[in-house]
C-alpha cells in the first residue's frame, strides 16, 4: 500500500544495512568505545567545522532531548520550548520526570521568535517574585519544526544573541536535520549551527538509520561524567556499534545530505502537485513534510488506498494530514499519489 | 585478536540480519505496532505457556529495569535486590533517578536467599518505625546472576512463595536468561519462570540481538498506559519494527534456545580446560561466562593475545577475570584460548 | 510603619499562641499522634459534615500542593491548573520536581472554566496521539483564586462534574479559605467543598496560625501510606503538636470563620474606600485581598509611609498593586490609609 | 506521666515561647527576610567564627538534609553515609526521592571512620567499570549519631582530609548538636566543625525549638539560587520569623549551649543510676541518649509508669529501650526514674 505515514515506515538505508553486515563479526568493545563511534565522531566534528565539538551517540530522540536537558539544566531552572514543540507537547512528559518545567512560549508556525524569548527573560528578571518562580535556564528549539518550517539564519543569530545575553544555552533538536540543511529554502548550514547553538542533534533515526541521534556540545561544554549519565538515563547502548556504524556511513560520501536533498525534492514534487490540483496547504513547508487540508469524504476515499498521518481536524468537514517522505519514497509513489488526488476542480 | 571479553562484542546472528534486510522495505507503523512486533510476541506468549502474558520490547536491560521497577513500585516503596544485582550495582543509580531505594540485601554466589529476604521483610513489618523507612515493595533478581549462576527450581518457588505471602512482585532480570534455560545445570524453564514471577524480561543484547529486551507482564498486570510511560523514560523505539524483527527472528525455530545451547556448550569447554590445566575457578558457573583467577603475571602476558573482562582483584598478585561465550564464538576460539592458557604446573 | 504587603506579615492569632503556651510543658508523643491532632482532626470533619474525612496536617501550603498532587497522580499523569495558578507561576517547580507537568489551560480572573476544562479532556482523548503525551490526571483549582475571585457554586459543581466524568480528582487549594467562606459575595460552604472535592486543604498560614495546613480527603481517599509519603518528602514535623494545637484552636468557637469575616469586612472598606476616591481596581475581589492600579508617581510618594505588595506592571505608568488584610489587621489602619490616599480628584 | 521518649515530646523553651509573643505583633516581610532571621544569623557566624559562613533556616531536619544533598550532589553522584546514619534507614527514602543514591557504609557505634571511608573512594576509582556506578558526591555523618555517640576532633579530622584529597564535601548532621557540643567528653567545638565541614546543620527541633534546623554553609558555597531550590522543595516558610526569632533566641545569651549542658548533665545521672544499679548499657553514651537493655518482664513493668522509646530487640528475653532527656527534662524526672527502676540484684 502506497504509504507518506511517516520518515519511519521503512528500515535503513541499504548502505547502512550493508555496512552493519559487514562489520558484523568483528569484535568491538561496548559501550561506544569502538572504532566506528570513535570514526563517525572524527567524521561529525568535521562536517560541522567544530574543532571543539564533543559528540555522544544515543538511540532516539526523546531520550536525548531528555538527556541533553536534564543534564545540562541546574536544579531551579526549566527550558523554554515554542508550546507546540515536541518536548512540551509530544513526548509524555518526560523533561517534566527528569524535575524540569517546560516553559512554554507562543510559537509562530512552529517557531519561536527571538523578540518574544528577549521579553520573556527581560520580564522574568524584572518580577520581584522571580525567586519564587521556575528560571529558565536552556531555549529548545526544533529545525525543522514540528511543521516542517525552518528558521532563517537571521533567525537563528538572533535566539543565539539573546540567549548569549543572558548566558544560558541554546539546543537545537535536530531530528530531521538532513531535510533542514538541504531545503531549497535555507540559508543555514551545519557549521552556522554548530556556531550558534551550544547544542544540538543531528537526527538518524528519521534520516535513513534504524534508529540513533548524534549528540554535538560544540563549545567543550559537555557535561561532566555524560557517559554515565547516559547510563543512569538507561541510553548507554551496549553494541554502541550499532550507532557508530550507522553514523560513520551516514557521514562517509555526504550520505547523510543525499538522503535530506533525496527526500525533499520528492516533498517539493508533492507540494508542486497539490497546489496545481487547487488543494490548500495548511503551512508552507519547504522540508520532507507536507500539511494539507483535506475534505473529510475525500480523505475517506484516499485512505483506502494511501496512508497519511492525521494530523489535527481543520474544521467541522475538513482535515490536516501531513505527508512525509523517506530516503525510500520513490518517484513512482509520487506519481501514484497524483493519480489518486482528485484535486480540487481547477 | 581472540576475544572472550563479553558476550555483546559482535553484531547480531546472521538470521537476524538477514531477515531484518528481507524486510526492510516493507512499510510499517511505528512504535511497535507494526506486524513483527505482534508476531514476536505471539511468538514469545507461546513459548511461555501463558495466556495472559503482556509484551513490550524495549532497547536496553537498565532501561528495562528502570522502567518496569518504577512502574511498578509506589512512591513509598523500593525494590529487594542482592547487593551484588545489577540494579544495585551497576546501573549508575538508574533506579535511584526516578525517586525509588535499592535495598540491598547479602547475596550467596550473587544470589538472594528466599529465607532472608523472609527474614528481611518479617523484621520490616515488626519495626515499630517502619512508616519512616522504605517500603518493601518488589524483588529484583537477575538469572543468571551477575556471577553466572543459576536459581534453582527449588529456590525460585521459595522466593516466589514469601514474595506472595508479602504481596509483593517478583521481578527476575533476564539479561542472558537463554544460558541459564540451557545450562546443562538447570531445571528451571521458561513457563515456570512465567509462572513463579509477576514480570520478567527476556534478554536479546546478550543473545545475538543487536539490542533489544522483552519484558513479559505474566498476570495480566502491565500497569495502565505503558506505553505512555515508556515514552515519558525516552524509550519508545520510532522504527519498532527493528525489535519486533529480532524477536520474532529469535523465536523462529528456537533460535533463542539454540543461541543459548551454543554460547554455554563452548563456556562449558573453557571451563572443563581450565580446570584440567589446574587454574582456580572464582565461581562454579554452568553458564556462558566463566570467572577464572589468574596470576598478574600470566594475565599481562595473555593478554597480548585475548581480550578477558577484569572482574575484581583477588588478592596482591591474582586477579580474577571473566570470559563469556557469546552467539559467534567459535570451536576455534576454545581451541587457540587453549593453546594460550599454560596452566597451573600439572 | 503601615503595611498591607500580604496576610502573614504577622505573627499568630493570640489565641493561638495563649493555647500554644499553656500546652507547652505537657509531654506528647510525635508526629501527629498527639491528642490535639485527634481533637483538631474532629472538630474540622464535623466542620465539613464529612464522616469519611481524612484529615492530614503539614507545614506549608507549597509542600501541601506537592505532596497531594504527586501521591494522587500516576506517573503518566499531569495536573491541570489555570496559568495563573500558584501551582503553575509560582511554586518554583514544586510539581515538576515530582515529575509531573502541571497542565495550564487559560483563566478567566484566575479562576478555571468548567467549559473550558470539559473541551481540553474531550479534546485530549480524541486526539490520535495522546499516548505520547501526558495525561490529565486531576484538576487544581484555588479557592479564592491568586487574584483573590471567588468560583460559585454553580461554578464548583460544574467543575466537579467534568471531574467526575472523566473520572478525575478535583483538587481545592484553600491557602486563603476562610476569607472565600466569609466574602459576602459567597454562596459556597465548606461542607459544599467538602462534597464537591476529593481533596482540599484549609490554609492556616495565611489566616492567623504560625505555620500549617490541614489537608483533607473527603472520600475515603488518603492515599496509602500517606504518613511515610509525607515524611519522604520532608514534611513530617517532629513536634507535631504545633500543628494540632493551632487548628484545635482555629477550629474551636469558630475562630477560624472569625477571622475570615474580621479580614473581609476590613478589605471591603478599603474597597468602599478606593472606589470613592475614584481609583480604578484591576479586579472585583470580594475577599481579603484587593488589587488596585496607582500611577507610578503616587505609588513612590505612599510607599513611603505604607507597605503593598506589588503585583505586576499596568502600563508605562501605573502599576497594580495589592492590599491584603489580616487577623490583625485594624479599623485604625483602614483610616490611616485612607488619610494617605489622597484620591483621583472626584 | 513520667517521659524519656524522646528530646521532642515537649514544646520550646519558655524563652523562646516569650519572644515570639513579643514580636507577634510586629509586621515582618515573609519568607525570611526578616530581622530576627538576620539577626540570628549574624549570631550563628560569630559563634562559629566563620566570616564566610551563608545560613539559611529550614523547619525540618529529614527536609534540610534532602535540600542540601540534592543540591549540593550532581546528578551522576550520591552520598555516603553510615548504614545507620538517618538519611540512609529512617528518612523513607527522602535522598532517593531526589534522584540520588545512599551510598551506605559499615558504622561502628553509628560512626564513619575515615580509613573505611578512603578504601571506599580509592576502590571505586580503580574499579574499571566506574563509570557504571554512581559517583561518590559527599560524605555524610552524623554528630552526635543515631546512637548518641561522637566523633572525637581527630576522628573529624581525619573524615575532612579524605573528603578534601577526593575533592567532596564533608556534610554534617548536627540534629541534636548542642548535645555534642556540651558533651563532658568530646574535645570537638562549633569553630572546628565549621572549619571542617563543607555544610552542617544546628537543629533546633530536638534542641528546645517549636521547629527549625539552621543549615551553615562554610565555605561560601551555598548553591547558587538556594532560595529558589527551598521554595522548590516545599521548604520555605512564609512566616520565616517563626524560624527567625527561634534561631535569634536560642544564640542570645548562649542559650542553645545552656540547653545542651542542662539535658546532658541530667542524661548523666541517668546513665549512672542505670551503672550502679547494674543494668547493661547498649552503648556508652556521653550525650542525651541512653539506651540501656532490659529483660522484657520489667520493661512490661516499667511501662506502666514511664515512656521509653523501643529501639531494638536485643534478644528473645531483652529489649534496647532509649531514653531521652530534654531542655524541659528536670531532676525530679530522674529521680523519680530511679525510684522505679529496681536493678539487677544489686
Amino acid at each position: 500500500m502506497l504509504s507518506f505515514e511517516s520518515d519511519y515506515i521503512e528500515g535503513a538505508h541499504e548502505k547502512i544495512l550493508k555496512r552493519l553486515y559487514e562489520t558484523n563479526l568483528e569484535r568491538l568493545s561496548g559501550y561506544g568505545s569502538d572504532i566506528y563511534c570513535e570514526s563517525a565522531k572524527e567524521k561529525i566534528k568535521r562536517a560541522c567545522r567544530c574543532d571543539d565539538a564533543e559528540i555522544f551517540f544515543i538511540v532516539g530522540g526523546t531520550q536525548t532531548n531528555q538527556i541533553v536537558i536534564s543534564s545540562v539544566l541546574n536544579g531551579y531552572e526549566g527550558v523554554i520550548s515554542a508550546e507546540t514543540g515536541h518536548v512540551s507537547a509530544h513526548e509524555a512528559g518526560a523533561i517534566e520526570v527528569t524535575g524540569h518545567k517546560v516553559l512554554a512560549l507562543p510559537q509562530k508556525e512552529g517557531k519561536l521568535e527571538a523578540e518574544n524569548v528577549g521579553k520573556y527573560l527581560a520580564s522574568f528578571y524584572a518580577d520581584a517574585n522571580h525567586d519564587h518562580m521556575v528560571f529558565p535556564g536552556m531555549v529548545y528549539i526544533s529545525h525543522p519544526t514540528e511543521y516542517g518550517t525552518l528558521y532563517s539564519a537571521d533567525e537563528l543569530k538572533a535566539l543565539s544573541k539573546v540567549c548569549r545575553e543572558y548566558k544560558i544555552p541554546l539546543y537545537l533538536d535536530g531530528a530531521r536535520l538532513a531535510y533542514a540543511l538541504e531545503s531549497p529554502a535555507t540559508d543555514v548550514t551545519l557549521p552556522m549551527i554548530a556556531e550558534l547553538c551550544d547544542v544540538f542533534y543531528i537526527g538518524g533515526t528519521k534520516v535513513g538509520a534504524l534508529c540513533g541521534e548524534a549528540v554535538v556540545f560544540t563549545k567543550k561544554n559537555m557535561p561532566k561524567h555524560f557517559l554515565t549519565t547516559v547510563k543512569q538515563r538507561g541510553a548507554l547502548l551496549a553494541k554502541g556499534r550499532l550507532l557508530g556504524v550507522q553514523f560513520d556511513t551516514l557521514f562517509s560520501d555526504g550520505l547523510y545530505f543525499e538522503i535530506g536533498r533525496h527526500a525533499v525534492s520528492l516533498a517539493m514534487k508533492i507540494k508542486k502537485m497539490l497546489i496545481e490540483k487547487g488543494y490548500r496547504l495548511f503551512i508552507d513547508s519547504y522540508t520532507n513534510q507536507q500539511f494539507v487540508i483535506l475534505e473529510d469524504s475525500e480523505l475517506e476515499e484516499l485512505s483506502r488506498s494511501v496512508k497519511f498521518s492525521f494530523w489535527e481536524k481543520y474544521d467541522e468537514e475538513h482535515t490536516v494530514v501531513r505527508l512525509a517522505a523517506s530516503f525510500a519514497t520513490n518517484e513512482n509513489d509520487v506519481e501514484e499519489l497524483g493519480k489518486l488526488m482528485k484535486g480540487k476542480g481547477k
